[in-house]
């Protein structure tokens, strides 16, 4: 059987965030599906409205199946139009919005932008400090400033800290700093000392020694530094350490940014700083 | 009238992005309501389930207004314990995926974690390509590399580059660099030289002056670089630099670092790396 080609639309008034977090979340629930993904953030015209309008059309004819059209669309005008098209539409607001009304007793704002757009320069501020703050802590940059930081991550060379704190920081408002575990720290089963004064905000990142090796091959080719003999020892010598010390740690070998992130806040009972 | 206080649960199997992307964008729809959030991510468990149902009708009786419940669970076990409570529920896979279903002529595969998961190898190395891109041409950084770029920013300090060149490599893929423009530039109504070979991947970031003075401020309170008129001069001089040299430009004044990423991508038609 021969993988079925669909289109799918995301339409919204402003960035499409949610119209594609939400679409997205459905579809990856279904296999073997070969989707084409058509972004359409500030659709906020009849004439772009009508636009769309043909391509869906288009999109139908060419695929033989309808569309899905996955919309975050307030305005009623420009829903109207999208709404001639031949397809499968899925309309965010509109399936949520009465019964949200009902229970809080009072009519919604209708007002496009409010999920991602700027609410607080409080939490701006916040958002920029959280960065400032993960990229000047980087990669053990700073360590005297580690006594500021919400958590610090540490694990060896490429297991996904730097990533990890930048998620923290942009995401969730969280001054994440990181420390490189290496290979000169592994003659002694010991912290590095610098790290003892924030023994309570530690966070080990582990991996599988192959999916390090993998990674580590990507950058340094046939490296004394990315052989898997390396990468093992690294590993085995990092994950005693923290049993040793009892740092909670993770293993990110098939996880996302994401899931590292989330997992990390859940697990340390950290307060996230932004929300949206 | 006193503010309405109400509780709000985010529940899910997984990260719990997606539910609370879903919540968050139908509440920021009501005003004056004082919410009270709870993110339970990792739901797993019907012991954890059982805790949570306490906990919902614990914020029904605190409240007196039934907490609503944003729901991404899978697991009809786990729901079926939280279904006991009291309380305003929003089920997402119920809502839509049936919908689905019979369009595609297909069952979902019920998996958790799919939608903020792993889903490949390649991108996630895109996505860590592309980080490691922004913060080696963070700032002026390496422009000699800049060919290699997808978009290079520019605009006076502090006017958002970095936290936006790590928003489209976090969340995007995009190989984003940034340049400052800066007051010994002023003189001359001239692009700096190094960015004369990539005239074309240009984008200018600009702000009212008295946003800026006032971010300014919080950094270097009452300096010269911080003052109004400054800030103005400044502001002035690049806005008359990005029309004369035709470069596309946008006024990030109120707006989220979100809106300014799906911006640029929308208006320079960069095709993103990464989805979900």
């Amino acid at each position: 059987m021969s993988r079925q080609q669909r289109t799918v639309f995301y339409l919204s008034d402003r960035t499409g965030i949610t119209a594609e977090t939400l679409g997205h979340s459905l579809l990856t629930q279904f296999d073997g599906i070969e989707w084409k993904i058509i972004n359409v953030p500030f659709l906020d015209d009849i004439d772009k409205a009508r636009t769309v309008l043909a391509q869906i059309n288009q999109a139908l004819a060419c695929d033989g199946h309808r569309p899905l059209v996955f919309s975050t669309l307030l305005n009623p005008e420009i829903l109207a139009v999208i709404k001639q098209a031949d397809c499968c539409i899925f309309d965010f607001f509109e399936t949520f919005i009465r019964s949200i009304e009902n229970e809080l007793q009072q009519p919604f704002a209708r007002m496009a932008g409010r999920s991602h757009g700027l609410q607080h320069h409080l939490s701006y501020f916040k958002r920029i400090a959280a960065i400032n703050y993960v990229l000047a802590h980087d990669d053990g940059v700073n360590p005297k400033n580690f006594t500021e930081a919400d958590i610090v991550l540490i694990g060896v060379s490429r297991c996904g800290k730097t990533p990890t704190c930048l998620y923290l920081g942009l995401q969730y408002g969280i001054a994440a700093a990181n420390y490189p575990l290496t290979q000169e720290d592994m003659p002694a089963l010991n912290l590095p000392k610098i790290l003892e004064k924030v023994r309570n905000k530690l966070f080990g990142l582990t991996l599988n020694p192959s999916q390090l090796h993998f990674i580590r091959q990507e950058r340094h080719p046939n490296s004394e530094y990315a052989s898997l003999q390396q990468c093992q020892q690294e590993i085995l010598w990092q994950e005693s350490l923290f049993r040793l010390f009892n740092i909670p740690y993770l293993d990110t070998t098939r996880i996302s940014i994401e899931e590292i992130s989330a997992t990390i806040l859940d697990r340390c009972g950290l307060k996230r700083q932004l929300y949206g």
